[in-house]
């Protein structure tokens, strides 16, 4: 828990007004009449992105149309942004890209990491998000590498094996954070590579991959980074290892002179590589906006402000019969919170039809996202005191709640 | 060529007042002040598009935010703009879907096409578009097939001894027209599979897969369809080999049930298991308002109207000493009409100069890509006037642009 802890209405008041993010929250349009508690899914959009999108649309490609892709930046768009957000994950800004989606990403990443691997084996643990699971058999089936997939806790174990481990550095469903210096400890000593997935990580948390030796990530630049719905994804790949790898799926812009239209294929500089077709510029152009948001920001008061937010729902959360499904110490929490309740469900629509937005996982599992640009402590503060009542009925018409609803 | 050649101004205007088009030129923004040849390589704005992005942005991501998944349908983006373009192609609605890039779909689809085929080779002719061929080789690589990279007009040879070919519709160089049905028919005596590259084809020649059997396809939407920088590419795999096919990147979205976020992968139905992860919704509602131009049109209208065009090109080229590397006759013809001399770049630096777009492919060639839905003949009249001027130095300050300058 952090010191700062709000014991009243009044407490959480304060620290909106202490918090250096304050200003951040005005580059949001955030949807009337709600509090938004989804940021771990889909941020919401801010007025950056839409202008980048108006400028997109109305000059560079009305006006500039192909020309555009010199005169507007766009051959290098994927570039840009990627350098945008490096500091972001604490790594150079010429060792980002942004390209494709995190599933697309992740397979390229493994089955560029599998020759650097002592075995050819591709671990996950069950609980893995279903994307990085699903993504790990496909390639493990396409290249004929040895699928292991673990029981959850069992990975470091397997690792110290020597394969390709595809891991999230935040869990999904409890927001626990992983020791990603220890699992490239291990990696080290062992042989075996790590890809990071860092979709519910980047953001909300302080990442420093240079530091702990991390060489290859992808992640996803909807949730904390609020680039839009589906915006494409990011790549990390460590300068001295990109060099020494090769992408399975080599598309023309990842080539070293796209516009040469050689025949063979020779590899762009480092992690430009995995780049493979063209990228969808809209959607990059939307991220790039929406990254504006995070000028000055300080990746650590990022991280303080959203365990502050976390730290406000657990201590109000106690007593409410609720499941803490999530870290109780903030250092090892991420950016939501997660609260079992047999009737999860009906519970997150009787919030949603107060205005309160936030999201569940089957069977039970609440989730509270605290977007830590936007969100400020009375509204979490509010939002509890909402919880509370419906759950001890005040606010509350549970019959009509009663039955159990697919979950859609 | 057409019965209709014009053969002066006056005929151009007279073939634009009969144009069955012509409705469809209100739907885009063109470039003030210019004449837009560029439609093969970016298709210019529509008003509808713009109008979807607005949408998008100001109303479902704005106020819906991540509720808008199912309360704007993006969830189900992708199938139905597929479905939307389906009759370009001439193939069901329920069997084209859209995601991800060209150069990620010809991966997908070529792994997912070699257990179908007598032989693990995969086929791809030194001419082919080089993602293609980039794609070819890292797919090769990745699964341990062999790849089979032949001389132009030797792939039906080739792909007699029953391996994965893959093959553009129409040639990006000449806009020379591959018989579809030929090489289905010899892949099909032989146990080879075609994946289709239909990039250069869709929107502007007239397209008939299910009646020609073709098995695999994909193609790019920023061309003739006009869908935006980067729009994503569609796939479609006839349904009956769609169920017995498995793709290498089962990411979340291609699973029969995404947010049950179950431990095993189960397939979508039929093409849908070959969406991957989260499709970038905004280049997506581009495309889907840039296909209402095609609204009420008639598939052959476009392709005559694109051969009409490219005969006027043609027909006013010779003796100009220009080099035909287009096929004369319109039928083998695509959308583009490709010009070969010797001073090609400093030729369409001088055209862009007087509001000319057009584009240039070392080492020689000057590319007039004739967009049927916007262009009008008129327009093409009067771009060969000023060629011709260029040429015959009237409109050419020939010396300041001797210089052959770096293509970028």
């Amino acid at each position: 828990m952090v010191n700062a802890l709000p014991t009243s209405r009044a407490d959480a008041v304060s620290l909106d007004e202490a918090d250096p993010l304050k200003e951040a929250r005005e580059h949001f349009e955030l949807p009337e009449g709600t509090t938004y508690l989804v940021g771990h899914s889909l941020g919401p959009v801010t007025s950056t992105a839409k202008k980048r999108l108006r400028e997109t649309t109305d000059r560079d490609w009305a006006e500039g149309v192909v020309r555009s892709w010199n005169s507007a930046g766009w051959i290098d768009l994927g570039a840009a942004v990627g350098a945008k957000l490096a500091p972001l994950i604490g790594v150079d800004p010429k060792d980002v890209v942004v390209c494709d989606s995190v599933s697309v990403n992740l397979f390229k990443l493994a089955v560029a990491a599998l020759p650097l691997a002592e075995k050819q084996d591709i671990i996950v643990e069950e609980d893995e998000f279903p994307t990085d699971r699903y993504i790990a058999n496909g390639l493990a089936r396409t290249v004929g590498a040895k699928l292991r997939m673990v029981d959850p806790g069992n990975d470091l174990d397997v690792l110290r094996e020597g394969g390709v481990l595809i891991k999230s550095a935040v869990n999904f469903r409890s927001a626990a954070i992983v020791d990603i210096a220890a699992y490239e400890k291990v990696a080290s000593e062992s042989g075996g590579v790590v890809i990071w997935d860092l979709s519910h990580a980047t953001g909300v948390i302080p990442l420093d991959l240079a530091e702990a030796g991390a060489k290859f990530a992808t992640g996803c630049t909807y949730k904390y980074l609020n680039g839009g719905p589906g915006a494409p994804s990011f790549i990390y790949v460590r300068r001295d290892v990109a060099e020494r790898v090769e992408t399975p799926l080599p598309g023309w812009l990842g080539h070293a002179e796209p516009f040469a239209f050689e025949t063979d294929y020779r590899p762009a500089e480092g992690v430009l590589r995995f780049v493979a077709g063209t990228p969808s510029i809209l959607s990059l152009v939307a991220l790039d906006g929406a990254l504006d948001a995070f000028d000055g920001v300080e990746p650590a008061a990022l991280a303080a402000k959203a365990r502050g937010l976390g730290d406000v729902v657990i201590a109000r959360a106690t007593g409410l019969g609720l499941d803490l499904q999530s870290p109780y110490d903030s250092a090892a929490r991420g950016g939501h919170v997660s609260l079992g309740h047999p009737e999860g469900y009906p519970i997150v629509r009787a919030l949603a039809a107060r205005g309160i937005l936030a999201d569940f996982r089957t069977p039970d599992t609440i989730r509270f996202g605290l977007s830590p640009l936007y969100l400020r402590y009375q509204e979490v503060w509010d939002v509890m005191d909402v919880l509370e009542g419906i759950i001890d009925g005040r606010l509350w018409d549970r019959p009509e709640f009663k039955i159990r609803e697919k979950v859609t």
